[in-house]
């Protein structure tokens, strides 16, 4: 197995990616083996004092980095030395296995969508948000942001996608699905949320709990949130900026604490035909840790052919 | 000056209406006449018993409520002596100044719209949710949950409503608008979002700084934030959760303390003809009393005549 990992993006890029990948070649049985693209000049030196374990890893030199305020589709097409665009072709050739960054999101995002490409019958792959249920759990609300206009069919697939993520790699069984809207009963919400209701209502592939609201984000209510892209976008920053008021007052609170996004990696967009890993710009080790471990997960368990399967048709 | 009270809307009434009404009266100089609209056996007792001052009040019997959960327009119809008919009876014949419930909010909007009429030129009219600042002031959010689909012509409504509401109650003069998106820059969002961008930009009315993101709404970065009623609700019910999560957990700070949204008593429904206060279901004695003063306050300064001057054609 082997897993691509940007070094270059992010805030905090190359050093906490090594000290990452450091930490997870040293406490993984049986780690994967770890495609370090990045400038081998900026590399080289953290590896000669980090000491990631050797044989399980490989340099693969990308002398060009897309910055994080780049025009994405332009600076792939332009940049393709750098390791957002070697990355790419390492995961399309299958020389990787999924690809991890914590740069710019945009160029993921089209690298996802036009170099991997949409798993058949996906409309539209997505992102999601993790957000911290009170209970200890996690829930996944998705999409976050690069849906921002949907149909209700979109929103049915982010419902299927997001299943089978919370039920393969969180091993939560028959997860729980709901509808984000403005009121509890069906024939509620605005005219996306009421034409979306009956195809989740009737699709078999979910285990869908009916609408849930604003106030039931961060309950246990749904393990699975399914809203358009506009909605989910304003809730995952509105939760991030509540993280950052609770720093700022000097909050000591378990819950709280784990509204700290960036801790959890990164999130996949699903819906294509590799494992893509996106990842928090101030993402720091722990947080390219934790990616690599659940690219491993996916590929562990074939998340891909799960949701290929599913979308087949007559699935 | 006439207000009218709902002695029967809301889950405490009518004793913390009763004590709302006292503390109010007791403690404004030179108060409104309150208008007491409810069952005059529940009614008489607590008057005995709380002893508002005397000629500053009338009791106005009304033999039926409409429950908190009744179908709102059917209700209105069949329960023609419930307090919210009668309220909005004597607001409609000019009796009263100004309309308050802590009651069923779809009785009270579909009144206000159907019995009190929008503005000429107001297509949708709208209500919003405050949301505490950081620096220890108010925002203003709207649509907060009656309009779930928007035109960008709606949103441009909501941003001169929200700007005469901030500026005349509130005093802060040339109050800043920004428009709820998924980005900063002109040019991101949705559909509606980026078609609402040019209408703001270009709006002589008011104060448009650009587009807000949902990290933003707890900051002092605009006064009145404008959106559609879907993600309104869902972000005002979040942050109502989030209060509730302090609470559980049994958090005390200053700022999480001004989530407490009931205690800001109500929310007029901006754009009709007459000052009309929706309170929220759990209103208390402060509540109550904080709404009648915001009821004062609308009529003293005529919020209502500069709302139909903004709107008159070739304002």
């Amino acid at each position: 197995m082997k897993i691509a990992l940007d070094m270059m993006g992010g805030d905090f890029a190359p050093l906490e990616a090594i000290k990452g990948v450091c930490d997870y070649l040293s406490s993984t049985p049986d780690p994967a083996h770890i495609l370090m693209i990045g400038d081998e000049t900026q590399l080289q030196p953290l590896i000669q004092q980090y000491q990631p374990a050797p044989g399980r890893f490989t340099v693969i030199h990308a002398p060009q980095v897309i910055g994080m305020h780049e025009h994405p589709t332009k600076a792939l097409k332009e940049k393709q030395q750098s390791s957002i665009a070697i990355g790419f072709h390492l995961l399309a050739t299958g020389k990787a296995d999924a690809l991890i960054s914590a740069g710019n999101t945009g160029a993921m995002l089209v690298g996802a969508l036009y170099s991997i490409k949409p798993i058949e019958g996906v409309t539209r792959p997505t992102i999601g948000a993790y957000m911290p249920h009170e209970n200890g759990e996690l829930g996944l609300l998705l999409d976050a942001g690069i849906n921002a206009d949907c149909k209700p069919e979109n929103l049915e697939q982010f419902a299927i996608l997001g299943s089978l993520f919370v039920q393969k790699v969180w091993n939560r069984p028959n997860p729980k699905v709901g509808l984000l809207n403005i009121g509890e009963e069906e024939g509620k919400g605005n005219l996306l949320a009421q034409a979306t209701y009956p195809l989740l209502k009737e699709n078999k592939l979910i285990n869908f709990i009916g609408n849930v609201e604003g106030r039931d984000v961060f309950l246990d209510k749904a393990d699975v949130i399914v809203c358009e892209g506009f909605t989910g976008n304003v809730m995952l920053k509105m939760a991030e900026s509540i993280h950052d008021i609770v720093k700022r007052r000097n909050i000591h609170d378990d819950y709280f604490d784990r509204f700290e996004f960036e801790k959890y990696g990164g999130v996949p967009v699903l819906g294509v035909n590799k494992p893509v890993i996106i990842g928090h710009g101030i993402s720091t080790a722990p947080a390219f840790k934790n990616m690599i471990l659940l690219s491993q997960k996916i590929i562990d368990i074939d998340l891909i052919a799960s949701i290929k399967s599913s979308f087949k048709k007559d699935a």
